[in-house]
């Protein structure tokens, strides 16, 4: 649909949820679907594993740097997961937005939360699968946890559910492909939006 | 995409503009593009023309009937049009709204921002050429109006378009595939809104 006349600015969408969600393999969908679309890179204090590589897998970071990017209030938000911390830098999602691209940032609930309070025009998109039933079956076949550790993530979706109203949007993960196409469309309308445009330039039309 | 589960209500959706926009072609587009949608019906006090039919084209109503439904607040905008009366019946549009169904209003700047001063969840789309220029054009090619009448319609746009910034969003209809396509989007995302789901019901699921 091209690129619309006089719009300057891009969005930061936030995919959110409960984990077990999709949110990874929404993101990727995304990516294909959509152009001027980039998926932000957090930064982590944690070693790099296998084939990561800094500035693209994460922004790979000492526990110092960590903690002097949260000193400088340079990360939208930040966690510190048993021992090492994980964040979203500031800068590189500012600079992109600032040329007009749009940044997809896949977060947890508390994370997204803290994003809406830094800043307010981010765009909060909640995914989640039709039911609790539905959610432990995709943990169960991810694999990658033990029954405790399921049962654990329930309870912390069950808790998560409550903030959907502080959400913009409601995506229910029921089917992979409708789920892509109906965040597409948050994406393509949220590039509609008045304030991202350059109003005077616009005037000077009429 | 099918019904999303436990969503109950439908939206009003305000596709407005300068007139030589293309309201009504974007309107038709989006009738034929999506489902559980449709065309609000104006009211009116002139007279039924050609094949008119009353409930189809328009409510056909005589003044007194008209100015009784203004008294009784029973309007969620309207205007006297060089005599006759126009305006958009509350009731039918509250009524396909709480079936789940979204309901399409076209109409001018003017009575867009009246209905979102009665109904502030209608979302409003603000639909214009890309130019003055482009608009004249449309204006000469319709046909319709003299060269006085176009030089007042595009004296009116240049007034209303200082109102863009009270939208919800913005399409330019430089191609009208494309702007269907935009409008389409918006529809599928705001049917995403936390506020149109039973979360009574949604949070039984977990």
């Amino acid at each position: 649909m091209g690129t619309m006349r006089n719009k300057t600015k891009g969005n930061l969408i936030v995919i959110s949820g409960p984990s077990g969600t999709g949110k990874g393999t929404v993101c990727q969908g995304l990516i294909k679907e959509l152009t001027n679309l980039q998926l932000s890179i957090s930064a982590t204090s944690r070693k790099p594993r296998g084939t990561e590589q800094h500035g693209v897998d994460y922004y790979f970071l000492t526990r110092e740097q960590f903690k002097s990017m949260i000193t400088a209030n340079q990360l939208l938000e930040w966690a510190d997961v048993y021992g090492n911390y994980y964040g979203t830098p500031q800068q590189p999602v500012v600079d992109a937005v600032n040329r007009g691209v749009d940044v997809i940032l896949e977060i947890d609930v508390q994370g997204a939360l803290h994003v809406k309070s830094k800043y307010p025009d981010g765009v909060l998109i909640f995914l989640i699968p039709p039911s609790r039933a539905e959610l432990a079956r995709r943990l169960k076949n991810r694999g990658t946890d033990n029954s405790g550790d399921i049962e654990h993530r329930l309870q912390s979706a069950e808790r998560e559910i409550k903030e959907i109203r502080k959400y913009d949007y409601l995506v229910i993960n029921d089917d992979l492909g409708d789920a892509v196409k109906r965040i597409c469309a948050i994406i393509i309308a949220e590039r509609c939006r008045p304030r991202l445009f350059d109003m005077e330039l616009f005037l000077q039309c009429y």
